[in-house]
Formats: C-alpha cells, sequence, structure tokens
C-alpha cells in the first residue's frame, strides 16, 4: 500500500523525561536480527532462537567500539500477534534520554528506520489489525483529559464506532445492490413498494447518520474540552470563581508537564466533561488593574470563549459598566453567575436582557453554590444522550465524512423521486458508500493517513 | 532490614508525558496475584500460571464495575531473576495519563502500596542483587546530560567503583586483622619490619584513597556540569558567544521538557563535560539595557558560576569599564575570550593583570576560535588521568565518606606510631573501614538510605 511498508522502523516509544523505565521500539522483519547484533546475554540467549512473548536479560553493546551503553530486558514479540502484526522487539532499559538515543542510534546504524508519528499505529491499520478509526483512537485514549473522555476513545478502540459505521454502510449497500439490480433491466419500472421501501430505507439511514452528527458537539467536548471564559468588570469576584472552581476538581492534566513550555492549561473536570479556562491573564490580575484594561482583557476572553461566564456582583446595583459587558456577550452562550449572594443588595435587580439565560447565585468567596453552577454548565452543554446509545463521534473528520454522506443520500433521494435514470441515483448511493468508508479506512488516501497519523506521537 | 520489606508496591514507571507506551511496575510477592484480579486474556491466560519472563495480551478490567479499563501487555518475571529480586508484573498499557492513573488506583485498590521514589532500586539493594553504590548510580545513568556521565554512570552501575572500593576495604581489613593479632599477645612487641609494612599498608591505602577524592572534582563536573558565565561589557559579544557555543553542541537535554516549568538551562556539550549556562537574562537582552544594568547582571551571574568566561571586545581599546569587570573576576577560575579577532584594533592590549590567564582569541559572530575556546574550557577543567583510571568518583556521599576515611585512618597512623595502645589503633582502623563500607552499603543506616533514595524518582 505505501513504498515503505516492509521496511523496519524504531523509536523511543516511552515519553522523554525523568522516569524508571524507558523504551525503544522496533517493528518489522530486521527487528530481531538488528537487536540480535547489538545483545549480549550473559547466559548465551540468542533472540532469534527464543520464543515469541518472551523476555530476555542482558546488555547491549556498541559492535563497533565493544562499548557497553546499558543494562536492559528485551522483549521478542513475533509477527502476527503484535502491536503492528510485525516482529516486534522492545529495548527496556534505564530511562535517560542519553542511553535512549545511544540505543536508538545504535538501532537505527545497522538498518532501522526512525519511525514517524504514529507509524507503528499507522502500520496496525495497513495491515489490517484494526481500522482506521480504531487507529485514531489510539491517540485520544493517550491524550484523554478525564476518565470519560478516555471511556469514550476506548470504545472507539474497541471498534464500537466502527461496528456502528459497518452497519450502516451494509445497510446502503444492500439499498446499492437493489437499486442497481434495476439498472440492468431497464425496461422494468420499479413498483410503487419497492419504490417506497427503498425511499424509506435510504431516509432510516440518513436519519441514523443525523444523530451520530449531533452528537458530535458533545463528543468533541469530551475529547476536546469545553473553552470557557470568565468575563465580568473588575472586583465582581472573576478569580475568586476561577479559584472556587479549580480548588478540588482542578483536573488531572494540569499536574503533567505541558507539551509547550510556556502554556499552562486550566482544566476542571466536570462529570468527566474537562471544562477549559481560556488564558485570561486579565482574570486573574483585573482586580490590580484600571478599570478600562480589566474589560478589554475579559472581551478579548470572550471572543476565545465556546461558553461565557458572566459574573455580576449582587451586593451592588447593575451599573452601565456591567451593561456594557452583557450587551457585548448577550449573544453568545451564556451562564450567569450572580455572585456574592451572602451579602446581595436589595437594589440588585437582574437585567431584563439575562431572564431567559441560565442562572446561578453563588458565593464564590465561601464557595457557596459552586456544585449548583457546575451542574448547570454541564446540563447546558451535555445532555447524555447521544453517550447513552454508546457511540458517539468526537473527531472533526468522521463528522465531515458523515455530513457529505448525507449530502449524497439527500442527492441520490432527489434524482430517484424524480426518476432520473437509475444510473445517477446508484452514482449517489455509491458516493455515501464511499464517505463512509473514509472514516474506517476501507477508502483512503495516503495523504488522509499522513494527516491522521502525523497528529500522534513519536514511538506510537 | 525495614518493617515494609515484604509488602507489595507500585507506581507508573515510565515519564509522565505524551508518548507511546505508558508502564506501571508492581513489585511484590502479592504483585501476581494482584494483577490476576484485573486482568483478562480473551485466551484464558491466567498469570499465576504462565512461566517467568513471558508477556501476556488482554484488559485490565475494573472488577467492581466490569468496566474495560484499557488493552494491555503483561509481564510476568518470577523472583529471584528481577530488578527487585522479588515477583514483578509490569503492565504496558497505552500511555496517557488517566489510564495509568486509573490503572494504578486498581492495583492500590486490591493491596499494593504507592512506591516510594527509588523503592525499586532500594529493594534490589536490600534484597542483595546490587550494593549501593550501584544503585545510587541508576539515578546518575538516568539523569547523565552527556554520553561520557552516561558512561560514568553505567561503569558505576556495573560495579566498578564497588570493586575499588572492596579492594581497599579487603587490605584494609587485612592490616586490621594484622594489628588485632598483636593485641591478643600484648607481651609482644612488634617487630621493627612489620611495624614497618604496617605503617606503609595504611599509608599506601591512604594514597589510594586520596587519589580517588582528587578525581571528584573532575567527576561531579562529569555528574552535574560545570556552571560557567559569560561575563563583559555590554557589547562586547556575549550574546553572540553564546549563540556560537550552543549552535552545534547544544546539549541534547535542553530538548527535554524540564521537570520544572519555569527554568530553562542552557547545556553545551564539551567532550562529554556538560558546560551549564548559568541562567543569565543579562547575556541575552545587555545590549537593550542601560549599561549599569547590564553589569550588574553580569555580576550576580559570576557569583553562581565555576568558571567565568571573560569577554573583552579586541575591536576597540580596554576602558575603566572593562577593568570595573575585571577586578571582579581576577580571583575566580576565568578563561579571557579575546572577541572580534577579525577587527582588532591597534590600540587594544591585555591587561597585565589578566596575562597569566587562559586566553583566547575568537570571532564569536564569524564562529571563528570557538572550537578552540572549547578545547580551553574542557583542558582547564579535567585532567583526564582520573577518567583514564578507570574509576571516578562522582557523588559527594561518596567523597564525605572517603574524607572521612582518611581522618581515621591518619588517626591510626599517629596513633601506632606514637606506640599508643594497640587498641587505639585498631579502633580507628575499624573506623575507617566503616566509612569504606558506607559506600557500598554494607555499613548503612534506614536515615542515608531515605536520603539517598529521595533523589529518584518514582517508578524506579
Amino acid at each position: 500500500m505505501i513504498s515503505s511498508e516492509f521496511d523496519t522502523i524504531a523509536a523511543i516509544s516511552t515519553p522523554l523525561g525523568e522516569g524508571g523505565i524507558g523504551i525503544i521500539r522496533i517493528s518489522g522483519k530486521d527487528a530481531i536480527p538488528i537487536v540480535s547484533k547489538i545483545f549480549h546475554s550473559p547466559r548465551g540467549v540468542k533472540l532469534s532462537d527464543v520464543k515469541s512473548h518472551t523476555i530476555h536479560y542482558g546488555f547491549i553493546i556498541d559492535p563497533k567500539t565493544g562499548q557497553k551503553i546499558d543494562e536492559v530486558l528485551v522483549t521478542v514479540m513475533r509477527a502476527p500477534n503484535t502491536y503492528t502484526r510485525e516482529d516486534v522487539v522492545e529495548i527496556n532499559c534505564h530511562a535517560g534520554y542519553v542511553t535512549l538515543k545511544k540505543i536508538l542510534d545504535l538501532v537505527v546504524c545497522l538498518g532501522a528506520r526512525l519511525a514517524e508519528p504514529g507509524e507503528f499505529t499507522k502500520r496496525a491499520f495497513l495491515r489490517g489489525r484494526i481500522d482506521l478509526s480504531q487507529a485514531e483512537s489510539v491517540i485520544d485514549l493517550i491524550r484523554a483529559k478525564t476518565e470519560q473522555a478516555q471511556k469514550i476513545a476506548l470504545e472507539h478502540l474497541s471498534g464500537k464506532l466502527s461496528e456502528k459505521i459497518n452497519e450502516l454502510r451494509d445497510s446502503l449497500m444492500r439499498v446499492c445492490a437493489h437499486v442497481e439490480a434495476y439498472i440492468d433491466f431497464p425496461e422494468e419500472d420499479i413498483d410503487g413498494l419497492t419504490h417506497e421501501q427503498i425511499q424509506s430505507e435510504i431516509n432510516r439511514i440518513k436519519e441514523e447518520i443525523k444523530r451520530l452528527i449531533e452528537g458530535y458537539e458533545e463528543g468533541k467536548i469530551y475529547r476536546e474540552g469545553l473553552r470557557a471564559a470568565i468575563v465580568g468588570k473588575p472586583n465582581v469576584g472573576k478569580s475568586s470563581l476561577l479559584n472556587a472552581l479549580l480548588m478540588k476538581d482542578r483536573a488531572i492534566v494540569t499536574e503533567i508537564p505541558g507539551t509547550t513550555r510556556d502554556i499552562i492549561e486550566e482544566y476542571i473536570n466536570i462529570k468527566g466533561m474537562p471544562l477549559k479556562i481560556v488564558d485570561t491573564a486579565g482574570i486573574r490580575e483585573a482586580h490590580d488593574l484600571v478599570e478600562a484594561e480589566g474589560i478589554k482583557r475579559s472581551l478579548r476572553a470572550v471572543e476565545l470563549a465556546e461558553l461565557i461566564l458572566l459574573v455580576l456582583d449582587s451586593s451592588r446595583p447593575i451599573d452601565s459598566l456591567d451593561e456594557e459587558i452583557i450587551n457585548k456577550v448577550i449573544h453568545r452562550k451564556v451562564i450567569v453567575v450572580i455572585n456574592k449572594k451572602d451579602i446581595k443588595s436589595k437594589e440588585f435587580q437582574l437585567p431584563e436582557t439575562l431572564k431567559d439565560k441560565p442562572a446561578v447565585e453563588i458565593s464564590a468567596l465561601k464557595g457557596d453554590g459552586i456544585q449548583q453552577l457546575k451542574e448547570l454548565i454541564f446540563n447546558t452543554t451535555i445532555s447524555g444522550k447521544y453517550e447513552q446509545e454508546g457511540v458517539i463521534v468526537t473527531k472533526l473528520r468522521h463528522k465531515v465524512a458523515l455530513e457529505n454522506a448525507i449530502e449524497a443520500l439527500e442527492n441520490a433521494l432527489k434524482s430517484f423521486e424524480k426518476k432520473e435514470p437509475l444510473e445517477i441515483t446508484a452514482m449517489f448511493l455509491r458516493e455515501a458508500l464511499s464517505f463512509l468508508g473514509q472514516i474506517v479506512g476501507v477508502v483512503t488516501t495516503e495523504e488522509i493517513l499522513n494527516l491522521i497519523f502525523s497528529e500522534f506521537c513519536i514511538g506510537k
């Protein structure tokens, strides 16, 4: 399928950084011969003779200099029961970048090629162990920020989405075969009943696909998180609210060193939904700044966010500054957070324009109402119904393919209803089939594959 | 030896971050039973029945909820041929912090205890697989910043330092036995020849230990790097020099995300010696700053450094600002870097005070002389003689123990020469023995162990 399919690839498969174990993974027909040249077992074990799925203690020695590089455990797994369905050798060494790099260099010197990002998983796909949507879910599993996101990714990896798509493809294939059968007998008219059946079956498939698309917005949120901004004039309690939200449920991801050095993202885990507070330097410093600057920053945060948490100070009446901000956010997805409820003033009145927005009273400082706010954020975002159905689309690539399939099905229906030549209907049905096929990878191009796997990390 | 010696410990053993493989390591007598409870093999493999050093494909399933957590490979290694000499199970899963954390939580729920930093290696020591100095070198191997440092750490792990120390201990033990033999026959005088032999043997041992101590300064540099500061008045070419140095030989460590978020260390690899440029915000910005501020920053960098690279601009005569800086650094270890040699002015004269300092002419912008500068840095720092001898002390703890041993040997010699009761000489010899024993860990305390292993990373 691709020219380099059969060469032997190698990469450091553990994350870089300090840790107990580092692994170099090698896959391909030369994996065992290559590692044999640098592995020395004190017991005289030869890797070429060992059983599959066994581990061997020894040393990596540079064959040119005779220098000992590290004390290692080498795992030999023979095709086809491996991650890539090729021979796979894993060298388990004493972590440390210098050691890992030296061993990788040796392996490459002996004929392996540095693996591209995601290339091990790509091979698992190319060799038919998993389909494309399963392969794609591997990186989601690695990047999952909450248990819920991890669960969805694992379901995709297990093939739940693929099953659904394949079901739809089968149904569509049957309709298509039906239609094409008539092409060969152009003189016969399709009778009324059959006509109706074909129409209704296409409609049914279309509806199912629509439902998958509808779930995408929620799926995407589980996968990528929802970007939210805390907005309000100075001193309404924005930083207190941020702290109250972060306090207990700061998502575990914040403990992980980021892949970039400078950006620290604040994730809050709300019932498995990662809420990502848009980096708003303004929030934390607003009350040290002159008002105008504070407002400017809030507004910039608004632009970037998918959800606005509009904070109002209920200990004072609404003033023109509040109104200015309200006008800026009124057409966005807003939750009104009425702060300082413990010292609420009688003069405070919720503006008419906000009456139909979801709202909650809290005291950010005391932590009152924070739980209710979280419930509100969750309920206004996640219906839960798509997830319950077991299959939830999380990737834009899949959504686009589904939308294209719908368009093709609609064209098929139109041409069928207009009684255009059946060839045209069949062509549109085939097109829809092909779009569905893109998701699981029965229809694909090198370009699409490269796009998908370039998103991966090296060594997977 | 310690109360918790026999419980079962678990940790995430791969670095956190994005990568293809994540590993949970479990060690102890319950390692196999615990993982058996959460591992499900589609082929019905039972971990309790499998051979040692084999790998098995399957799923981790939460026994309470029945929820599938991940698709994994589980490695079973039975005592005693394991890292810890206990039963060890490694769960190789799809990296990703959420997955790793969930599996670790399950394992802990079922009775494993979270491992302390370095606890796997500590067990390898406590169970006698490696001695203390070998165990200590594991973390150096992981943290090594250059190939040279990695090589020295690996030699220590292989037991080269231990061999040397044990050799010295054996010699000392023999002297000690000799002396103690006379204690039982106090009426007999030690004859002249024997007296001389004992003296000379103690002296020989003392000299060998001294030599080890002498090597420490260089060993430490390989292990920790040499802190250098680039110093000079504004516009002499400090940033160009930094860039020229970094250009080709920036040590690989800078590609690794740091363990702290804010500090980015600049390492330059000079023939295996890590040169660490002290974080000198001043260097990079100096020429944007007023002169006074630039000088202030340079001087702060001087305080932190072990080596000063004093940069002079040879296109202009030395002025009072140069002299001010020269006076501040003249008593430190300095290399004089005479920059802009391509446009050297006839009015430039190296000040008399710098005449005996090592110096090199360069053009930082053109890259001329950079290689010579590096050689100079290396040669003024590393003699190479200790390394050639094969054993080089890199750890302060070892150096202190060696120094204590020397002191005890000197006391032994004094008391022996003064013909004090032999018991006193023997006591000092025993003391020296005990100090040497601290290095390899035949003499140790829980406190020392905790101190050593707390420096480790979790999971090793």
